[in-house]
This record gives C-alpha cells, structure tokens and sequence, in this order.
C-alpha cells in the first residue's frame, strides 16, 4: 500500500476507526499526519474535532483540520436544506473532494482512510445489487495516482467493526461513538443490517465475499469497463466525468444562489 | 429462446413453475412435451407424478416419465443416507444428467425449466456471495448447445414466483404444493429470505439485480473466466470437468458398493 517512508495523510473522523488507523500507523513508525474535516454536524463535529485534536497532541502528531464553511460556503445541515440529493451520497462527494484537494495541496503521497471490513463488504453488497459498474471497478483497497487524484488506500479492510473497536478499547483511544444524525435509514447501514444477518447464520461469509471479489473479480471488471473520460473542472481544474464543471463546484454554485435567493427574500 | 417450430423438452416437477411453463407453451401453440423425473420421495413424488399424469392427459400433451430407480440403482432418500455432501446439490446434479441424456436421447432440441426470478435471484445471490466464477458465468436464460450438452433455457426467468401462482391460479392449473422435505434448510431458502428482506425495504432489487447481470456482468465474466475442459465420461460419455468419470457415475458406483456392503452385512 505504500512504502516505508511515504507521506500519508489519514482522513479522520474522530470515529474508532480512523483513530485506530491513525493509532497504528503511528506506532509503526510511519509519518502519518491527520485531516479532519469539521461538516458543521453540530453538536457531533465540535465533540468529533476535540477528540481528535486531543489524540494528537498526545501523539505529537501533525493534525490538518478544514472548515466546510471554507470550503463549501455551507455546512452539511445547510447543504441537506439545499439539495435533493441523499445527504450521505453529497457528504461523501464534498470529504473525497477535500480530501484530495488537502492532500495534494499539503504534498502527501498516500491519503489513507479507516473503511472497515463491514464497511467495505457493505458498499460491495449495495454495488453488486445493482451491478453499479463503474462503483465496482473502483473498489479495492489500493487506488493507484492518477489524472488528479491522489494515491486512495485502506489499510483496515480486513479488520471487522469488532476488531477495531477491540483494539480502541484496548488503546484507550478515546473516539468519538456517536453516530451521524444524517445516518439514520440509510442505505449503507441497512445493507450492513442484511449481511449481519448472511453472517449469523453463515459465519464467514462477508470476509470471503470481500476477500474474493477482490482476488477474482476487481481486476476483471476493471479491465472489461470502459476506462472514465476524465476532465479537469473549468473552474477548480479537479478532474471530473460530469461534464465541463465538477460535482463540488456545481453544488458550490447551486448553495450560492440559494443563499443569494433566501438573502434577497429577507431584504424583499 | 427457440424457433417457433423447435422441438421443446420441459421439465416438470408437478409445482407451479413448471406446469404454468408447459400450459403457457403448449397455449402459444409450441411443440412441448413434458418429462417428469419421479425421485422415489414418498408421498411426495406420488402426488406429484398424479398430477402430471392428469395435466399432460387433459392437455393432449407427450409426457415422459422417468424413475430415478433405473437410472441410478437407488431413491433420493436412499441416496441421502450414503453420501455425506448436500443432498440438495447431489439430486441437483442427478436431474441435470437425467434431463440432458433424455433430451438427447428423445431427440429433443431444447430443454426448458420452470425456474422463476426468485430462483434465479436466490441462485445468483448465493453465487455472488461467494464469487463461483464457474456458477456465475453460466446463469443465463440461455445456454447454447456444445459438447454433449443440450441447448437449456428458462423462459420464466422474468416471472416471480407470484406471478407464476397467480398465472397458476387462474388457469385452475392443479399443482402440487407440497415443499421437497429435504429442502428445509436450504441455502436457497435462506438466499430466498434474504432477498425478500431486501425487496421489502428497496423494492424492485431483486428484478434489478438479476436484470442487470443479465446485461452487463454474465458475459464479461464469460469472457474473462477461462473455458471449462470438458472430456467425455469413460463409463457413459457424459461431458465432465470432474476427471475421467463423471460425478453421476462416481455416486452411480458409490450407491452400488454401498449396496453390496449392506448385503453382505445381512448375509453374514
């Protein structure tokens, strides 16, 4: 996943798996810095970016820490108000927007996220449903570097929710439990709910769903999808398969007017 | 599927999938005859062979009955207290052989089966869960004749299972509703569950599901897997990947020696 002296940037969320990922990087001797995003969740981003602000002093670790408002011009409440969309799908568009971004911006080589097995199996079970190929043909847990982006790995994806909240607890690092307010019904969770349910009664079947899609069938889909037509953004240069302008920058615009509407409608 | 005037084999097990099959195709004017395969599982093979018998003769239709008996020296009970594999996949791998050299030998050009979108999206589910290559390149509606195998379709593969009851119904067609008693428990019961489960909070999954491999997945996985080798059985000439005998005649020999055994244990 990356070399002994890499740069990595690890996405945290304050959550027990970031935090353990960020945590054994650590003690493994790699240069691993943290970013964190505070999405004006209120009170869970206040409490998240505590959390981890205090794991990294007590780590002596270099803590990168971005304000959606900067970025965005809203919060993930204000974004929900605004657009149509699932709010969870959008979140995740705006954190690997930043993420990149961030990453790039600050020089690292390797940006690392703490998706899980559960995670992981999840995503796979929703986009298998579906037969979402372009999704599938991006799930593994290496990303190489490539037109604009930067080099995306997953260093616990073959730790389950029980081993890392086994190794937090044992830690004593102290995350963040709460759960996102926006999370509640979603898709992710109830596609979780379904394979806990395959595990009961099949114990080992979400490791070997995983672990076999990625040693038989990534590369097979990878080869046989048509390869994305990537451009770079007009506005931001990130690249993007939407057309001329990119997804962030056309929810950027989209919140702009809204504001500049709901301002005129005060002052009218 | 088939030409109009092809000569069409189907199977039926006296349920409603295959017998709303066979009166939908003998309705539409094909050429269809029936073949019944009685497994020696009493009553219910009993029941189930009347009901056929009393179709094909109120219908005018050719029906075909087979005894596992002759074919295979023993019932599917029988065969369950010898071999120690699910008994479910065995009597799978039985009726496979038995429905493939009759259709050959009656000189049939196509064989239908009754299977329906919850059988097929089960199947796939479980395939999928466990990434059979094997399994999931040849689930097709379709499969052309080649090597000793006769060309297989499933023309119900788009009817759930409550379309098919209801068609069922409403043509008074009289099925046999009793459950195979080794069924209980079966993984295809349980993928069948879990499918339902989904259905019921997303609905139209399962249809997409299948649908969509259907169209984007089955025939790269096609491509990309490599080509079974398949040589002829040196006992009956049955195309096999499974070595120089094919399975059916391995459990053939093992139901013999087993018989023999269990006489001599009498004798002496």
């Amino acid at each position: 996943m990356f070399h002994a002296n890499a740069k990595i940037l690890v996405a945290v969320s304050g959550g027990k798996d970031s935090l353990v990922l960020w945590s054994s990087l650590l003690e493994l001797g790699y240069d691993a810095s943290g970013i964190f995003i505070n999405l004006g969740i209120e009170p869970n981003s206040r409490t998240a970016q505590k959390k981890v602000k205090k794991f990294a002093e007590q780590n002596n670790a270099v803590l990168h820490i971005v304000d959606i408002q900067d970025y965005l011009g809203a919060t993930i409440p204000e974004v929900n108000k605004i657009v149509k969309k699932p709010i969870c799908s959008v979140c995740g568009m705006v954190r690997r927007y930043i993420l990149n971004s961030e990453a790039k911006r600050l020089g690292y080589s390797v940006l690392a996220t703490g998706h899980n097995l559960d995670d992981e199996a999840a995503t796979l079970l929703g986009n298998t449903l579906h037969w979402y190929e372009g999704y599938l043909k991006r799930q593994y847990p290496t990303l190489e570097e490539e037109q604009g982006f930067v080099r995306k790995v997953k260093p616990l994806v073959l730790c389950s929710e029980k081993e890392t909240l086994a190794y937090a607890v044992i830690r004593q690092i102290d995350f963040d439990s709460e759960r996102c307010p926006f999370s509640r019904g979603a898709t992710s969770q109830f596609y979780k709910h379904i394979l806990n349910l395959i595990e009961h009664d099949m114990p080992g079947t979400k490791q070997n769903f995983l672990c076999e899609f990625f040693r038989k069938m990534s590369g097979n889909i990878y080869n046989s999808c048509e390869k994305d037509k990537l451009t770079p953004c007009e506005i931001c240069g990130y690249p993007t398969s939407a057309g001329r302008k990119c997804s962030f920058c056309r929810l950027k615009e989209q919140i702009g007017s809204e504001t500049y509407m709901s301002l005129l409608e005060k002052v009218v």
